[in-house]
């Protein structure tokens, strides 16, 4: 009989990374499936999380569980939800935010952790290890510098613009095309009430396009959103975050270089002395890693 | 028979007033009734203007009619819905956005109009006699100094003094008491997506109410948001509008002498020498005063 494994899940909001490794840190297992059914908070949430780590094992068994997962807020949540999920696996569980997997994925043990996709977190620990976040408020109010607010930020900065007889052409234009409307009274109303908040992180590329063929607004737009992301890392430097080391992930981070390097470097100036990178890794990773921690196999 | 009357409408949001007045200028009829049914881009729209006006005006014929309609924005919109009411009335019939009736109902012939309810817009006039408009790009992303954005701004300036472990308890009791929820997250959640847009300016009240119990971000947001507004005003007149009277409406301004001192404060310091006046009159009698001019007895 092979030896229970070490397995490491991320739970995000549209897959999840299963990923098991041996006693060594082999990779043994490695499984990508839809996050099709999870809701952090439903009664079935501790059995869907159960049988697809027991779907991903292939019939092995795990030993020391732990998961990041999308939705989950509060500690007595990630308590509560890693308890049944245990019950059901017959293994060690354990539940963190998935925003909490950067760090560790880094390879860190402390830092700070920016994530910017369709939405944007910034998450920290202080001194006596509790957790700190700033952003991650949701797309419509909050979430600076993530894709959904790129948009609405633009789509704003665009309509002053119009109302002061100083049309941006290049934004406007890529905001129409990607959006699919012929004028801005359409764009008001799709990206308002027709279509919403939920998809306004579909036309980020719209407006780092826009930036990119030369507009000046949209520009300004990417500069301001580093530089509120940058903010909310300084934030948690003043509440007793450790902010040597700054890892940047998510989606946004990820397909934008330019982008990513606003942020390093608006991180750089707001938190001198920061070391920041950018997460080559898989978040999966850093679950694996604290999972190896919790067993003592930790690097 | 008795001669027929000039008549003034404004369909505003909620709510209808048909105002007719004598060759003499005296008012013959007033009527309030709700503003059901009413959507200005429908195909009943000239049928329902058209009996709400022989409806108010008790069996006596219309001469000239001017109508101020919420939601109808285009010079070609506003020319075929007054055409075809025109021909059900058998009447001339000239219609216009309601928010174009504050300026004369203040008796005044040229000026810019500020709006701030729910919603906000600010109008003017260009030296041809053409339309200019700032702002009124609905709740989501715009209306700048409406209880809507002054709401999601306090949301926003919350959550990053929240996370910046800088709370302000007083907008933070004043909203959760407003929205009705115990805590932070079910803020957010209600207002982002539970409720939405369509609800913010409910709360308004909890806004000025925490700037008046001293909260200084509430203060903040209020002030900021009488700036936004202002600038629209500026942006007007640097497009060629008569910046020397500026007219202050609507639901907000009224029920709130502070902030609509907050207004005209920052229109004076933004436009040097502007008359910034408050609309005592109710907006009827701007089109009442229009159509008074229509047919040459105009003041």
């Amino acid at each position: 009989m092979s030896e229970p494994l070490v397995v490491g899940v991320d739970v995000g909001g549209t897959k999840t990374q299963v990923r098991a490794v041996d006693s060594e840190g082999a990779v043994v297992q490695d499984v990508v499936v839809a996050t099709r059914g999870w809701e952090a908070s439903d009664a079935g949430a501790a059995r869907w999380l159960a049988r697809t780590v027991t779907d991903a094992l292939g019939g092995r068994a795990a030993l020391t569980v732990v998961v990041g997962a999308h939705g989950v807020e509060t500690v007595e949540h990630a308590r509560e939800l890693g308890d049944r999920t245990a019950a059901v696996l017959r293994a060690s569980v354990t539940i963190v935010n998935d925003a909490e997997l950067v760090v560790p994925a880094a390879g860190l043990q402390d830092g700070i952790g920016v994530i910017a996709g369709t939405g944007s977190i910034v998450v920290g620990r202080d001194r006596s290890g509790a957790r700190l976040r700033a952003a991650g408020w949701g797309w419509v109010l909050s979430d600076p510098g993530s894709a959904s607010a790129l948009v609405r930020d633009a789509v704003a900065a665009l309509l002053r613009a119009e109302d002061a007889g100083r049309p941006d052409a290049v934004l406007r234009a890529h905001l129409l095309e990607s959006v699919g409307v012929p004028d801005v009274p359409g764009l008001v109303h799709r990206l308002s009430w027709a279509q919403g908040p939920e998809r306004w992180g579909d036309h980020g590329p719209a407006v780092t396009g826009a930036a990119a063929a030369g507009s000046h607004l949209a520009t300004e737009v990417l500069a301001a959103g580093a530089e509120a992301l940058a903010a909310c890392v300084r934030d948690l430097v003043s509440r007793g975050a450790d902010g040597s080391a700054v890892v940047l992930a998510g989606g946004l981070l990820a397909a934008v270089p330019e982008q990513r390097e606003r942020v390093a470097d608006a991180v750089r100036r707001f938190v001198p002395g920061a070391h920041v990178r950018h997460l080559a890794e898989a978040p999966v990773a850093g679950a694996v890693n604290l999972a190896l921690a919790r067993c003592g196999r930790g690097s």
